[in-house]
């Protein structure tokens, strides 16, 4: 092992997983009597995504790792470190890495760090920043880390219910990345909240205060913000102004709210210093210019005339990310992480020499605010080869739509099923996508298991490791 | 920020806190009729530390954070990473991290990486190398990381019960450390197992099959002692045996376990080469040295063989670090830190310069094998400081003996209590020591307010930084 710290640690691989069930915004708005355009316009949101009884928060993270690993070749033994952050909780004690340990005990591989990190939507980021301390710290033996977010987001019937959805994100973490992690610019919250959290432990729904959670987040990015502004600055020598951030990456529990945070960030610059932000812009916010910073959170009239000037630059620095969380909804932890895949798949050879901020939020709450350079990599880890394995557009063009009655149904059905055991799921395989993991059973003792679709892309690969027709407990 | 990494990183100070309340297992076994011994020499315990209806895992947690800043004389200032192993929810969202920022609130010390990391017993583990790689990481700010590990165990009545226990580990963590981690020895086995685990989402007590558990730990430590003296054998060219390490500590769930471990690792020993054992051991060990690993591992023989020949040793070496354990009993995250703190205690100045083997093992599962040395440290942080601060003799001769009757009573009541919302503590005050924080309350929306009981020993430390008499929500 080399004494020095390997260079440009970063994110090396990624694929993204979403049930192919999803429900469409506009036809749950008018199901739900709802005015037309409050889930669309409103929240922003055109799909949701969700999980029939044969997936689930384990599932979908089987199936997202086992995709990486088969499309990028790497062999279970080269992987040293495995984590998990989700905020679906199946089991209270046994961590999802333990089940993902299955799709590495052909090759014997058991000598694998890390476990699951927790805190609402920001355990993907934990177990981001663990995996590359990992990798910078003497404890690293020159193997990959995967870290893998992944959450089944469901509310009860009701207002919040359309902010739901699901999905998974694998990343592989080593040196030498095409996203190469700013570390030292990399700025922290956390905070004691009751915004959201799930203290009804039978339930899988959260208690929800939607309105304090909105205030948490955007106060979380205020501080951040000028935490990163403050480190950026201390190690360039020269303020950090948005013009410096080429794309930026929000978790989106909706996109309205992505769309209130990029505005805010310029309200940041304008506050901080009238010349960051351009001549007509800085005239129009102002009036705003005195405000406390808490009454600038609760401010209707900033909110709309910031939301105006950030317009343009909202455009061509955030709309490039909102693909996925606008189709698939919020994924929880994976949010943030589906945003940034979002943003490879729609920019990717111009992405090279760019800076990308990424903001993450999880209520409770933790929050961090931090920055990849975009570099060249080392093939096949390059951005290119990542967009053509995620494959997002064909993903996105096998779904299928499912009308707001069946969406009802299931989601009855779920909460039945959620800490049930003693039973096999009964929806339909014809949902499950080929290569997609699926549960066959939980018995009378809670033991879940899992078998994975005859994958017809790929079929070499799968039958060569074994995990075609093998059963996994 | 110095662009190579810290030196000789690890723990520079610990605290331990416990509830004061107990049951002594010799009259727990006598109230429970089981036959005389089950619990004090078939398990190996002598009390059961348990948690009232004041006392939770966050009201430990900011216990041992708040009573480790205070004894250190730490400004919240100087933490920048704060982490919390423990498998026991309260909450499916929100981290006991974020209740413990509540401490950081007053000096405005938002600025805290890290969250909790779940995995059975293992959580702390997964913090402490989270932290250390943190530090030896370019994300690193020159300030410290601190590490809870805490668990109240509970079982359901029957012949678990008796493996309950209660408490709450907090570290400190930095370089220039009197434990210092040898980093690169570490050796990881993680595997997929129903062997305990937590899918009755209502109840607090796990699923457990005993057996299988039991089988599972030894085979971890089989695995990982082999990965450990390979990894030893690379870095340092000479082949690892017992007579390398001082001292070795194990995750207790019950000492009868410690003692089967340690026995186990001498017959690894052995089936390595039997010079690496003593000749008389090795003669007596002879029978079992064809045996293949599964079957070695059931042999009733081999384990009482195995167990007599290592008594000598595990005297010496593994009976300094069993007093907490058995006194208070599985602390899950904690029990393993509860066990170095002891073995600190107990031989203090005599540490110096030696090698502590540390097994750390959560079902599910996962584990790890890795060694401490110990180093003079940087005042205030030696061994000897940290054993006069922990002050183990004082806390364990403060304890409250409850008699079986009125711990099945409370046992009772915390059934009730255990997702519960809208109540108030009935439980006396008089059971919690000076300093400790206690619940007040959980409203009708599940929010748990704490109070601190009146520190008699630290007013002026208390009174400074206002946190006597404030209440914390």
């Amino acid at each position: 092992m080399a004494s020095g710290r390997p260079a440009s640690v970063g994110i090396v691989a990624m694929e993204v997983y979403f049930p192919a069930c999803c429900v469409k915004q506009e036809e749950l708005e008018e199901h739900d009597g709802a005015s037309k355009g409050k889930y669309t316009i409103g929240l922003g949101q055109d799909c949701l995504a969700f999980c029939t009884d044969l997936e689930d928060v384990i599932s979908m993270s089987l199936t997202v790792v086992q995709s990486l690993l088969e499309k990028y070749c790497i062999a279970p033994e080269r992987i040293g470190r495995l984590e998990v952050g989700s905020e679906t909780v199946i089991d209270k004690s046994k961590a999802i890495k333990t089940c993902l340990m299955q799709l590495f005990e052909e090759c014997g591989n058991g000598d694998i760090e890390g476990v699951d990190s927790t805190n609402a939507c920001y355990g993907g980021t934990a177990a981001l920043q663990n995996s590359l301390n990992w990798i910078e710290s003497t404890a690293w033996d020159g193997r990959f880390a995967l870290v893998v977010a992944a959450d089944s987001a469901v509310y009860a019937e009701g207002a919040a219910r359309p902010t739901g959805g699901a999905g998974a994100v694998a990343m592989l973490i080593g040196p030498d990345a095409p996203l190469v992690m700013e570390r030292s610019f990399s700025a922290t919250h956390m905070a004691h909240v009751y915004d959201f959290y799930k203290p009804d432990l039978a339930s899988e729904y959260p208690v929800v205060d939607g309105k304090l959670s909105q205030t948490c987040y955007l106060q979380a990015l205020d501080l951040c913000y000028r935490r990163y502004c403050a480190k950026f600055e201390k190690r360039q020598g020269k303020p950090f102004m948005l013009s410096e951030a080429d794309y930026v990456v929000f978790h989106a529990p909706y996109n309205k709210l992505v769309q209130k945070s990029y505005a805010r960030l310029v309200y940041n610059d304008f506050v901080r210093n009238p010349s960051f932000v351009e001549e007509d812009v800085s005239a129009k916010l102002q009036p705003f210019a005195t405000l406390s910073p808490a009454d600038s959170l609760v401010n209707r009239d900033l909110e709309k005339v910031a939301q105006q000037v950030a317009k343009k630059q909202y455009d061509s620095k955030v709309v490039p990310s909102t693909l996925l969380p606008k189709e698939l909804g919020n994924m929880y932890c994976a949010s943030l992480y589906a945003g940034l895949a979002t943003l490879l798949h729609t920019k990717t050879e111009a992405l090279h020499g760019k800076r990308v901020l990424m903001f993450s939020y999880g209520s409770g709450l933790a929050s961090s605010l931090f920055s990849f350079q975009v570099h060249q990599g080392q093939p096949p880890f390059s951005v290119s080869e990542i967009v053509q394995k995620m494959s997002i557009s064909e993903k996105l063009n096998t779904r299928i739509i499912v009308d707001p009655k069946a969406f009802v149904t299931t989601m009855h059905l779920m909460e039945m099923r959620y800490g049930a055991k003693d039973f096999v799921p009964v929806s339909s395989h014809s949902t499950l996508r080929p290569g997609t993991f699926y549960l066959t059973e939980v018995d009378a003792l809670y033991r879940r298991r899992y078998s994975r679709k005859i994958s017809t892309t790929k079929p070499e690969i799968i039958s060569s490791n074994g995990t075609n027709g093998v059963q996994f407990n």
